[in-house]
Parts: C-alpha cells; structure tokens; sequence
C-alpha cells in the first residue's frame, strides 16, 4: 500500500493541477450566432452600431416638444394640434412644429422637431381629428419634461462598446443581443478534447454480455456526458486491460490527440497505482497529487505533462462522476476559458445526522424531497422548501447518483452534520 | 385601451394554461443511450438482470468461509491457506474448502465455498506464500460475518426493478446506469415542437440593415434558444408584418405543425390586441388570460386551441423572455413529460431596496457579486456567500439580461424588498 501517503486538501488539489494547464485554448472557431447557445466567446464583443440607432417612444402617445407641455395640468391642458401618425418601422415623412404633436407607439421613432413622449393616458382627443389631412386637436394633461419617455441614440449600448466580454457563455440573452447587433457569426471557443479510457481486466462494453466476473463499462460513458454538458468534446478510447504497456500506448495516444485525458482505473489498488505509473511517463511534471481528501475520490490521481491534465480517477462509478465534477468540470472550464458563474444550488434541511473525518471533504448523494413534485411549485417560489435526504448504499451502485438530486458537501473542517441543519446542495 | 381589465396572478394563470394541455406528447424515438443525454425517458426502464450479477468483493484482501474467522483477532490470529488468487473479469478456478482462503481484488467474483471476505488491512502473509502451486499461509486478525466485504447478487438492483420511471430526464449518472445493465437503446420522448412567429412592422431579420424605425428580431431567437435548452425543438416561422390576416395565416400554419406556437407582438398595445383577436380564430377555447399581474410580462396572452398551447408575449425582449421561462419553459416541461426537479437557485444578498405593488409579482434580472470570480471559489461552499444587485434599465434592453447571473422575484403579497434582505436567485 504505498499509495495515500499525503493526502491533499481538494480544494489545493484542484487548485494545483489548474496551474499546471497552459490556460485556455487558443483556437477558435466561427459560428452561426443562432447554433452558438452554450458555447463560450473567444474573443469581445463589441457593438457595431449604437442601441438605439434613432429616438425611440417607450410608450404608446403622442411625440411633442416638450416646451408645448410645460405648466401642463388636468385643471389647466395644453393643446396640440395632430399632424399625423408616426408609421412603425419607418421615419416619419413629417417635421413637428411648435404647438403640435404626433400619434407614436412604443417603439416608433421619433419625428424630426419632436424631443418627448406624453404617454397616451393623459392626453385626449378633441372632436374627430382626422389622420389623414385635416388635423385634429389633443388635450395634453401632463406635463413632460425633454428626453421623457424617450430612449435617445446610443442610450442602451454606444458605438464600439463591449457587449460581451470574451469568456462570456452564450445563453438565450447573449444570443438575443447578438441578434439586436445584427452579429450573426460569432467567435466561439473551440470544444476541449477530453481523451477517456477505461481500464481493467474486469470491464467489458456496455452492449456485451457480462460473463461470470464482468461488469459494463460505465466510466468512460458517465464522463463523456460530463464532458459534453461542460461544452467539451469527449472522446472515448475504449477499455484496456490492466497492463503497464497497453495502458501507456493508449495514454499516448490520448495525449497527443486530446487536450486532456481521463483514465478510469480498476477497482482494485494494483490497478490505480499502475495508472500513477504510466502518468509518470507521460511526460512533466507527470503526477501532482496521489490521493486527495475526499470521499468518495481518495484514490483519484491529478497529474500533467506538457501542459495537459491527465487525471486517474477510481472505478467505482459514482466515485468517478463525482470526481469528474470535481476535477474534470474545472479543467474543461479553464481550456474553454469560461468566466466563473455561479453553481446551481438549493438550500434544503438535512434529514439526519451524517458523520464525517475531520480534515475530509465528503459528497453525499442526496435525493431532495418536498411538495416540489407537483409541476407547479416548480415556478413557485419560496422553493428552498426541501429536504436533503441523504441516499445509502453500500456499494456506490451508480443508481444511487441517478436516484439523487444533487451532492451536499461536508466540508473538512466538519466532524458532521446534524439532522435538521441548512444544508446547501450542489444540483447535479 | 380595453385590455388588462382582470389580470391574472401568474402561478394561476400557468395552471390554467397547463390544464388545458393534452398532457405529454404520445409519440417517442429509440435513441442509443450515449447519444440521450438531457433526453427525457418515454417508459419506465426496468434491469433486465440483477445487480450484481455475482457475488462481488467491496475491498482488497482475502475470501474466506467467514466461520474459520470466528473468534480471530489480533492477539489469537487464524491461519487460513492460501490456495490462490481471483482473477478479475472470470470466474475463480478453484473452490474453497475449511481453513482456506483466496486473494480477491475489489469488483472480484467470490469463489465458490466463500462467503466473505477479510480486508488486506486486516492479513499478513506468513513465508513466501507462491500462489502458483505451493500454498501459502494467511494470517487473519479479524472475524468477519457471512457476507461481510461482499455485495450479494441483486443487491443493488433485483431483476425486473424499475430503475428509472418514465420522465426521468437522463444525466450523467442515468446514463451509466442505463449502460451498467446493458441497455444500449433506449426510448425517449419526441422533443415538442414550439412554433415560434415574430411580428411587427418594424421588425427585420438580424441578418438585415436595420434601417431608421426598424429594429431586428430578438425575440425568436432568445425564445428559440430557450426551447432548445427545455429539451423541445424550435421552428421559427419569421417575421409577420402587423396584419390580422397574415398574422392568422402563419398562426394557423405553425399550430398544425407545431404542438405548442409562440407569438411575439410587436410594441404597441394594437399589435398586441392583434395577437389576443388571432388567438380567438385558431380553435377552442382560445384566449384562457388576457393580462398576467407580472412585471415584465403584464401584456401576456395565454391561450389554447385544440388542446396546444398558444402564447403571446410582448414584443419587449426582456418581457418576452423573462415570460418564457414562466410560461412557454413548463409548457415544454409538460409536453415532455418530465418529472419536476428543483430549480437552480442561489440565496444572496439584495444590495438595494426594490419596491414592487402588492398583488404583482415582480422578476428583477441581477447580477451577482462577490468574491466568486476567482475560478476556484466556483467549487468552494459555502457558495451562497452572494450579493444580488438589481439591473436597472429604462428601455429593458436584451442586454440587461445578458448581464444578469439570474432572476430575483419578489411576491405578489410584498411591497418590496429590503437591502440586506436574504433573497432567492433563479439562475437564467
């Protein structure tokens, strides 16, 4: 047993094998703006134009000068002459005078000689003013001041302005504001290559028949999602049986085409200290951390050479997802060059007492339960109303992550918690 | 002005629109399991066999007929034979009988004749033991219990057990799971297809000049990139000039192809009046809420025909989106028929006092500040450690939202919120 002689804290693990990766990647590609949801910005974004480009009404009114308003009361109405309605998604073919006005929606753009809105709630129509040649008459109740109701040019978003910094990732919104620019192709971070191999002698695909002794292999596949949902590209190199030399060939392999490999060990000790080995050979400064305190994940090994991660994970299954959110998540953020967001949680009431090692950071599955099951308290808020009811299981079945909600950490400095203490889990 | 005159509050309103739905759509595709990830389960999956299928060692060390250890301890050790070694992946090819015992590995299958097994930990060899031919012998410092150290057939999974029910939407975890029983296809629902049409006079392609008056089409793509992300299929039918007939013409060609339409208005209270009186033509029973009591959002029209969702939202991009996640979201939601699950929250800090007016419900974009812009701390809890500070914009520019880490609501029975408050945060 020479492994676990030190076992690192995992936040300094983590923290370690960041500072080993080059940074992120400097390839990038072009893309449609309208597929780019999800991907990350390679470069600023900078508006080519201002928003607005022209005066807008904020309101449905009337475009008047404002100095035709002021004094303006209920007791005491201006009164505007109508010269006409200002067309959507057009100028007006019209110059506003003093002492007149001008129907406008939201959104119209203001007429030349105009400089305010008076929202149409406090206004009235005299007679039967007609649009289209003989002018009608407004009663204006309200007085507004100049630049009411009004966005002027470049209010929103001036000229050359970065909209969105580089590292941004695209959601809905970003994709929106692109559209607003009129940016239909976008620079967007190429996808990491994250090599996964699985290794030991016991492990078969998935679409085989488990023999007597056999199991599926689940690693490289739970990965390779962990993987494409962090906006990385996984690629996977099958199983390799539990030999020094296969093993090495393989990782080679890995390494040269990947910007990041991932080997998921066998489950015994042998076995994960032969993939320190290899990660030994693979070039410097080869393993950074042999062992990590955590739970699961103490056997998870974090190394690097040539600038790329290359990272040992345990077999157990629900040891080796939680250790990829851990430490595969961060690693394909900073080759994406992402910027920091916040993480998905929810607060939730501990069910029971859950012990913990000082000096150990624990993940426990937890499935969270409360009325939350009816579709419509999904909207509702307060929607903290949880309970974190931790799941047992013996043998880490990966069921037992499928049945959970979300990991609750313990943190090291924790001997455990108690039932019924505010817990924050981590959605997953 | 004859809209708004009742205005819903928004969670009855959502119920309304719901129940009107047909319910999840019928129809599913086989999909190969690794390609399912956040595809949602069409049928219950039940394990085609138990797991495990053998009975497995959880440890490294020695299998044993537990009753030759009965009484062992460190002062009165017993000494077992060593007749071999587990390989892993096959079956043993030996049998155990009294006083012996075989090295196993973690995931090892347990030879015939044991019935538990003593951690390594736990043992010392006695002389040079050669596991190929002459035995050895095991010094055992530990009783342990029939079925001590062993997972027994089944225990995780019985065959036949239903795994994942249907609606479970497949993450990393289903999807090894799915793997681990061998179950490399796999039923998923049809991803519902929301028809989505843009309309107003003023608005052109993104691909377009905008010329003076006009402005380009946020909201279909903003609302399509939402649906995407729902786990539903986004078909954009353009942009409808403000014309009842045109606007009708392509409403009633998106709802016979499409499960659920989407219309945005374009920004003046007649075009949105437009939208209401189309919703009206395309079937029963129409317009269900004319007017949410919602900020953003107040001009929304929910509406069904035929059993399809029809929606309107404003022409606002930060209306029409913020009214997306409440509205067309659970309308996805429900055509998949996913099961409920918590909503990515986090607490934090308000930073300013908002006022809001009772009975409304109020959704504020906000960005959240703290020290968590340092990559690490992404990982680090507690994570709560936020401040959320309000975004504020007279024009409700789409770039609001590009700012904004999530959405704080404060509830129709509020008047406001206090600075210092702790409020809850829905990720966007």
């Amino acid at each position: 047993m020479p492994e676990f002689l030190t076992l690192l804290p995992p936040d300094e693990a983590r923290a370690l094998l960041l500072s080993h990766l080059a940074g992120p990647l400097a390839d990038s590609a072009a893309l449609d703006s309208f597929l780019a949801l999800g991907r990350v910005l390679a470069s600023d974004v900078a508006a080519p134009h201002p928003l607005p480009e022209f005066p807008r009404s904020t309101v449905d009114g009337y475009a008047v000068r404002a100095a035709d308003t002021f004094g303006a009361g209920e007791s005491l109405p201006a009164y505007l002459t109508l010269i006409g309605e200002i067309p959507m998604g057009a100028p007006a073919a019209l110059t506003l005078d003093s002492a007149q006005c001008a129907l406008i929606h939201t959104g119209g753009m203001l007429p030349a000689g105009s400089d305010a809105v008076v929202m149409v709630e406090y206004t009235q129509q005299i007679g039967r003013g007609d649009l289209h040649g003989r002018p009608g008459e407004i009663e204006i109740m309200r007085a507004v001041a100049v630049g009411e109701n009004v966005i002027s040019i470049g209010e929103d978003v001036r000229a050359g302005q970065v909209v969105l910094p580089h590292g941004t990732l695209l959601r809905e919104a970003e994709i929106g504001g692109l559209m607003a620019l009129g940016l239909t192709e976008v620079r967007v971070a190429r996808k990491p290559r994250v090599g996964l191999i699985s290794s030991g002698d016991e492990v078969v695909e998935p679409n085989q028949l488990a023999g007597p002794g056999q199991v599926r292999d689940i690693n490289s596949y739970t990965l390779a999602a962990l993987v494409t949902r962090a906006g990385g590209e996984a690629i996977r190199y099958g199983i390799v049986k539990d030999d020094f030399s296969a093993l090495q060939a393989m990782a080679r392999k890995a390494l040269s085409e990947c910007d990041a490999v991932v080997i998921t060990a066998g489950s015994s000790a042998s076995t994960r200290d032969m993939t320190a080995d290899v990660i030994r050979t693979l070039g410097e400064p080869g393993v950074l951390a042999h062992g990590i305190n955590t739970r699961p994940g103490k056997p998870t090994i974090l190394g690097a050479a040539e600038g790329k991660a290359v990272i040992g994970l345990p077999g157990n299954p629900v040891s080796a997802l939680v250790n990829g959110f851990l430490f595969v998540l961060p690693v394909v953020e900073k080759l994406l060059g992402v910027l920091p967001r916040p993480r998905a949680t929810v607060m939730a009431r501990l069910t029971v007492n859950l012990a913990s090692q000082a000096g150990r950071e624990d993940w426990w599955p937890v499935k969270l339960l409360t009325n939350y099951r009816s579709p419509i308290t999904n909207y509702q808020l307060p929607i903290t109303n949880y309970d974190a009811d931790p799941i047992f299981g013996k043998s880490n079945l990966i069921f037992t992550l499928a049945a959970a909600d979300g990991l609750l950490r313990i943190p090291p400095d924790a001997t455990g918690l108690s039932a019924g203490e505010t817990v924050e889990v981590v959605l997953i």
